[in-house]
């Protein structure tokens, strides 16, 4: 049994999986904010569904744990945790202590691009996938042969600060115009102010009801969208790109507009035609937990894990789902 | 004992690789256009190189050829290797048939990442490289994990094809702006015609007299390679970006001009400053046979060879061509 956890800027995402990789146990929680409360969500979980399980910690074959900001995954520091309120925590070795068992830890994102690719049906034919993390920000996860690609300093696919825009706005990452300035949640809160909890949808219906510059924005926002699928498939030519995060819960209208643009480029250009960009898309299904499911395979030992779900196993995990 | 082949729109260039994986023999011969052309120069100069080697072409352990255009690798099939007056070519299964032994094909890029990453000293340290082809076109060939990466079609690397400026000219392949026709040979050549045979030497003359005109397309010239390092780096994080192709042939005023571009923009954004990206770019000196030597260990049978080249040979390759 492994266990994997998803620590998000609101909820935590527990799970165990079964040896046959299928999804045995899930639990969810409130994150609490701050280096301490973070540190105490994560053992409360690990111990509560390690009791769900009838298991000890120390009984599981991994325990990995998925988590915002930049990792170190020899030591699992993390930095850069800005909506969990953490700069920098050992939060590994901290954690490992509480439960008294070595713990992974590997970047949310990256844990699940390895979640998604193990988990969505049809991964049998595909030896690659690029996993499009629209959150907060925008960023991707690789899975090349089979395997997570972390890159030379864990920065691989940091896409969403390829800039796009000479004229856009400057991004805190000190460029200008980058990607995720116009294909991200913030890139909407920022374009368009609301009390909406979850602005695209106040947006989406301004536009919805004749809104011109709601219009615009959103227009823009699933052309750049559309623009990363396409620099993935350029540089990479992954099998699939799998669109997760927060505004995947946009579900088929994301797939549909981003297809809708994708086959508008593929009609004046024979090239990207033959590329056939539009059936490389796919978008997550509500709820699914890739992070926790990919944080409970990198668990496993390495970064590079090459853990074979069977198939049987993958549809028990997709129905459960459904 | 293997050779490999790589068939330029001008020249065609063998080599024999020994079995420590040291250049043995190289021969260079101008290349023949069109179909029949390109097959005889191919069976010629393996002939020409095996007889030197004191070999028949069935002696070897491997032969290979790299070559411009689209490549089936399972059949040797080649389509739109329009700079040799090829639209759709046998080549793999006629010269296999001419010299009586299987022939591997690949594209001439991604032979050349391949060669360039088991020749070029430091690999040791390296487990990914992406080689910026410069030549008539933007491409790049990626060896992660120290292996070729095609991609789902064959199509990893085609980074020419991103659009840089909306506003930009119309490109070859029905998009807009795209980075080839602002940073490639034949970007130059469009923006700055002249009877030099290589245009780019007339330009930059022209800019160091202080042609403001020729000055505007040099900078964005090299603004673009830049940009194209960047796209590489934070899609992949590659250790290093080897720059080759005919425009390597700028050498160290290349590399200078490209890393001053890089050393600025990280002077804007601490997020770039953190992935050293100017320290990665490299060029590949000139003379190298990167596609030949990859085309040799393409021909180990796979389109995923590890070949294990020993250290000291290296050092002999790289001092023989010096």
């Amino acid at each position: 049994m492994r266990l994997g956890l998803d620590i998000g800027g609101t909820k935590t995402d527990a799970v165990v999986l079964d040896d046959g990789g299928a999804l045995a146990h899930r639990l969810r929680a409130a994150t609490g904010l701050g280096a301490d409360a973070v540190v105490a969500t994560a053992v409360t979980l690990i111990e509560r569904i390690a009791s769900e399980a009838g298991l000890e910690p120390a009984s599981f074959d991994s325990i990995g744990v998925g988590i915002p900001g930049q990792v170190d995954t020899a030591t699992g520091h993390v930095w850069h945790a800005v909506n969990l309120g953490v700069d920098e925590l050992d939060f590994g070795g901290r954690v490992s202590e509480r439960i008294g068992v070595p713990v992974s830890v590997e970047n949310d994102v990256k844990a699940a691009a390895l979640g998604a690719y193990h988990l969505l049906p049809g991964r049998q034919q595909e030896r690659s996938m690029a996993y499009l993390n629209l959150g907060t920000g925008l960023a991707a996860g690789l899975v090349i042969d089979g395997r997570l690609w972390r890159g030379a300093r864990g920065a691989a696919g940091e896409i969403g600060h390829i800039p796009v825009d000479p004229q856009g706005v400057l991004c805190p990452c000190g460029q200008r115009g980058c990607l995720e300035t116009v294909a991200s949640g913030s890139a909407i809160a920022r374009q368009w102010p609301s009390d909406d909890p979850i602005p695209i949808r106040s947006l989406l219906a301004a536009a919805e009801a004749g809104d011109g510059a709601a219009q615009r924005i959103r227009d823009s926002f699933v052309d750049n969208v559309a623009a990363a699928v396409r620099v993935l498939v350029l540089t990479l030519d992954v099998d699939t790109v799998t669109i997760g995060g927060g505004l995947s819960a946009l579900g088929d209208w994301l797939l549909d507009s981003v297809r809708e643009v994708l086959g508008r480029w593929a009609a004046d250009s024979a090239f990207l035609a033959s590329l056939g960009l539009s059936d490389r898309v796919r978008v997550v299904p509500a709820g699914f937990p890739a992070a926790a499911v990919g944080a409970a395979l990198v668990g496993a030992g390495t970064s590079h894990p090459v853990v074979s779900l069977g198939e049987q196993r993958d549809e028990r995990v997709v129905s459960w789902l459904k």
